[in-house]
């Protein structure tokens, strides 16, 4: 028995990771109903839109989904609190330490799950006492490390300091990706890109077409001093670019970055002056499709790699 | 039967990857004996020097052996004479366009294989003729793409533009890796930095016991305008670093560099003033071994995981 799917009651390891502007109620609801399991990007929302989009997704299925908690945002308590009022059972904190807040989650009977990007974050959510741990690859879009470790050489660093459930992500958007995952000792995949370019995404349809016409090379980790993350080449990110490249102060880029790029670029739709997050496996994403189906080809991409790979003889 | 097995001759489809100034004769004679396929590193020899390489690793076994030749050196030429006067049948180039040389070296006979970051040079390759293609990930050590694509991601994207025979390097040192390559979709795999660590590589030892010290985060790509490489963190790099922070131009910086840093550093030991190119996956190597067993605890490992993934049901 999959030790992810019995940790969440969900029929396929799969997990739709909770992205800013991307995963509303729909989106993890979708999945979720799909047999993976969907997550609230709760990072972008306040803490009454998350209330909204939590009602909505309890309507929408009744398979377990979870909340993904950035705790570098403001109202973080705000957005705890609102997640442990309404039951929520599963949460996926990133972007903080893990110490913070897993005791108190899981004194109210959650199951959570922290974000790393390297094996020391890994120790400290050993420490925490988390159910789980997601490994985040350099590949990965939005926020990353600054170790720049990639999913291939994380996943096993990751197992050399713990047996507990593994979840593999940055790069991975197929079958063939997932069945490469496992094979490093991964328990289960975290897949977000390929599900930002799907029907149910709340991604501006700007930026899912965007996502099909990306190529290799078109994404770059950028914000390198400030908060790593990995952006499509525009004019926003040419505009950080070439600041950074002038070696200007954090607060000084900080205060020409302003407020509001990623929600202009991923909700709003401006492909130039806005944040778009995403990773490097955009380039071999090539439609929008419903969540499902999306996760229904992983599968079927999975077994016949598997097939293919246990017939590979030496 | 694989491919590239059939198209070396070989036994077992691991490639020790050739290395500047730690793959002479002895690695490349050991790999070969072992049932993969050695290649001995040129871009860090004069021709006369490739020469006694060749002649030694003659002696030292019946096995194919091959050349690796890094384009952007001098002597160039003079290097792939030698190769053709020695009778050489197997060459992989790198670090330029695979249109220069492939069809002359096929004339002579010789299997070609050239290195990739990218699916622009990948189609290159397939114009040029080639009969493999190599694709390095972004965690590789040494010289690597601009476009930082890793390998997790770039194996299906070369995947995407062709069918040949495809060996998958960067970031990959162990069975497990080896088996995520494959499932990927490679035929094969490129092997460096484990095998710098080894006991009959021409690295100076305190490179092979600094390799076994570095964790999580210690290399880094570095020198991205002028050629990208991935160095360990030391005093050299730092150097580098401070002066790209502070915008130099790329002359300024290639006149501070010098010459003969990564021979000072991997060749003669200079920890802190040497270049010291290694892959991230060095923070998983443990121990310096003779390149024999390392070959074989891959294939076991391989097994295993092998094993392991066709019993994972979902």
């Amino acid at each position: 028995m999959n030790r992810i799917n019995t940790l969440f009651n969900i029929k396929y390891p799969i997990i739709q990771a909770g992205m800013i502007w991307c995963s509303g109620w729909k989106l993890a609801s979708a999945v979720s109903n799909a047999g993976g399991l969907g997550l609230i990007g709760a990072g972008s929302m306040y803490p009454h839109i998350l209330e909204e989009h939590i009602i909505k997704c309890k309507k929408a299925t009744e398979k377990p989904f979870g909340i993904n908690i950035p705790m570098i945002y403001p109202q973080v308590e705000e957005l705890f609190n609102v997640v442990l009022r309404h039951n929520i059972k599963i949460v996926f904190t990133s972007a903080g330490n893990p110490m913070k807040w897993t005791s108190q989650l899981k004194d109210q009977g959650c199951k959570v799950v922290h974000v790393v990007a390297n094996t020391k974050s890994a120790k400290k959510c050993l420490e925490a006492g988390v159910d789980a741990i997601v490994a985040e690859g350099f590949e990965a879009g939005g926020h990353n490390g600054k170790e720049e470790t990639t999913t291939m050489t994380l996943i096993p660093m990751i197992r050399e300091v713990t047996d507990i459930p593994l979840i593999a992500a940055g790069g991975i958007g197929s079958g063939r990706a997932m069945l490469a995952a496992i094979a490093l000792g991964a328990d289960a995949v975290q897949i977000g890109s390929r599900f930002v370019a799907s029907v149910e995404s709340s991604a501006h349809a700007a930026f899912k077409n965007r996502i099909i016409e990306t190529g290799d090379g078109d994404t770059l980790l950028s914000l390198k001093n400030v908060v790593p993350v990995r952006l499509i080449r525009n004019d926003f990110f040419n505009e950080i670019h070439a600041l950074e490249n002038q070696g200007v102060s954090i607060e000084q880029l900080k205060n020409v970055l302003g407020h509001g790029r990623a929600k202009k670029g991923m909700f709003e739709g401006d492909m130039e002056n806005g944040e778009l997050e995403i990773g490097q496996v955009a380039a071999t994403i090539h439609n929008i499709i419903p969540a499902g189906e999306i996760l229904q080809t992983i599968i079927q991409e999975f077994e016949s790699a598997k097939k293919e790979v246990c017939k590979f003889e030496l």
